[in-house]
């Protein structure tokens, strides 16, 4: 089936029209009409090929919402009709230990949702911003907030699991202070998630013009990581900090705020490393710094769940697919609050 | 009491015969006539001045074995005749969170067996190196091994606590592969304990030469990390790896033998950072890399009885007190296998 999409030819080409074909639904797939498609930083990275492989015309997005219009012979768990959502997996080898547990994230096969080897044409994934996807029904996921929400559901489908899965994991919860270091993307959400895990959530920016906005997300504290007073008042004082930001910065100014026996995880994916840390911060009081990506499958269940639960979606601006471009340019420059959503209904146009 | 010692008088010159001064044994304290004492790599550390704040005349070692000799009013765990042990701590503030959880190693207060104040005289503790020592009874360990196993028992003090205390932590037993980095004076009691512990243990040394050295301390496997086919050959095949190698090298290179969710812990203490990692390493897999020093006092005294109901000691080379400037220089070129321990009735002499 032909469907129309956003995608570049090149990395140095902005995004225009495209026309692409979708596979016919086998037994086990789902046939989604795409409402909504969040606009992700890596989608940057990728589809300028700042990370390697890039395969063109490339068709980013993987924080895709919409409405179910076909399903394969075999599916049983969603119908024609149900809203959906579908992340950054499409698919896995279904049979590894990953695959397994539930952690299809980790499974050495896991195709993501755009520019991954597939059978289908043209031979690697095309995302999100398009009008329809076909994806096997184990990577289809139920909504279950208001439809009226749906737009503000979509960036719960990256970075909503990409916080929600390190904050699970770690076992976030009351009585603990958490960090949240970033309020972008991914750290808007990490606020939002941990405050509703019941954690004292301190929120660490670097602009002072930020301290409103991340109180209204849900943050007790917020420190502006520049004062060196407002850092030192939270020394050993954090059972745990999710890290969002992928650009290189001193990780020991972080790691030191680390009661014994801490972690600071790493959410953000930088191209190139932070600074060296020293061992002495992690040695000294049974540290760790670790690293998360996205999340598996059921547990992205449970966060969309939890989500409609706790009435949480992401802060969002929704643009038609045509002013991309230049919401890529603002992404840049770190002016949105905090998702640029697509409305995919604008590509008919 | 005064006792007789040995010491160093500036960074620059060696060790040499030193009277010191020990308290008098007040209500909680247990006077202990020191039988042998094992030479870390720390003490040439401090006693070098290559860490900060050396206090001079300084006298080194905190792996102390001994007999007790006198006890305060109010001892009741230890009695004189006893034979006991001395780590690297001697005291610690006893009320904070640490202190309660038997973790006095984290302590802000903790005081160190050489070279951290004190009330008593110079105003700094001074350590093994000497024949007697007078320590608060919560920091004395009960030894259980047969006598005449007690100048290898001395480096369990140290270099067994360092090591036991993240095997336990970390959860190593029967079912994973361990990774033990480094084959010295900690990488080789390292190699012990997770073999007994239950552990399949891979062992990954730089040199040829050790192979079958580590083979007979108790490793199932011997890695030669310069061969790249050998290290590629354990990639994503380990839950956990105890890394003692204090010199500066590349972490990443055995990073990416942890299986997903798996955590390498630092042990030693390198001067400068080791090179940065790659984030990727940690968020891929969600690995983690983690610091821990030494050990708390109740699980000193667990590994000391796990190490003489499973006959584990350190393999040493037993030396006369004169000999310690030699047996620096030796430490410094890798000649010992693998620990030196001072025969403190030398002292005597």
């Amino acid at each position: 089936m032909n469907t129309k999409a956003y995608g570049a030819y090149a990395s140095h080409l902005p995004l225009e029209p495209i026309d692409i074909t979708r596979r016919t639904p086998s037994a086990h797939d789902v046939q989604i009409d795409i409402a909504y498609c969040g606009v992700c930083h890596s989608d940057i990275h990728q589809v300028r090929a700042e990370w390697a492989g890039t395969r063109y015309p490339c068709v980013p997005g993987h924080e895709i919402v919409g409405r179910v219009s076909a399903v394969g012979a075999h599916v049983s768990g969603v119908k024609v009709g149900d809203l959906v959502g579908v992340g950054c997996i499409v698919d896995s080898c279904k049979h590894c230990e990953d695959c397994n547990d539930g952690l299809e994230n980790y499974c050495d096969d896991m195709v993501g949702t755009y520019n991954f080897p597939t059978p289908d044409a043209p031979g690697y994934t095309l995302g999100g911003y398009s009008q329809q996807i076909v994806v096997h029904e184990r990577y289809v996921l139920h909504i279950r907030h208001p439809e009226d929400q749906l737009a503000a559901v979509a960036p719960l489908l990256c970075a909503g699991i990409t916080t929600y899965s390190p904050l699970r994991h770690w076992k976030v919860g009351p009585g603990q202070k958490v960090g949240v270091v970033g309020i972008g993307g991914l750290g808007h959400m990490g606020i939002k998630l941990a405050h509703a895990m019941g954690a004292h959530v301190v929120a660490f920016t670097t602009s002072e013009s930020k301290r409103e906005a991340a109180k209204a997300l849900g943050a007790d504290e917020v420190v502006v990581s520049r004062n060196p007073g407002e850092m030192a008042a939270h020394s050993r004082g954090l059972d745990f900090i999710l890290n969002t930001v992928a650009a290189p910065h001193d990780l020991d100014a972080f790691l030191v705020l680390l009661k014994r026996d801490g972690t600071m995880t790493l959410v953000g994916a930088p191209a190139s490393p932070h600074p060296a840390t020293q061992p002495h911060n992690l040695v000294g009081k049974r540290r760790s710094l670790a690293g998360s990506m996205i999340g598996g499958i059921p547990e992205t269940q449970e966060m969309l769940d939890f989500c409609a639960e706790h009435s949480i979606v992401a802060d969002i601006e929704l643009i038609r697919a045509e002013d991309i471009n230049g919401a890529y340019e603002r992404m840049l420059k770190g002016d949105v609050k905090y998702r640029f959503v697509i409305d995919n209904a604008s590509l008919a146009a």
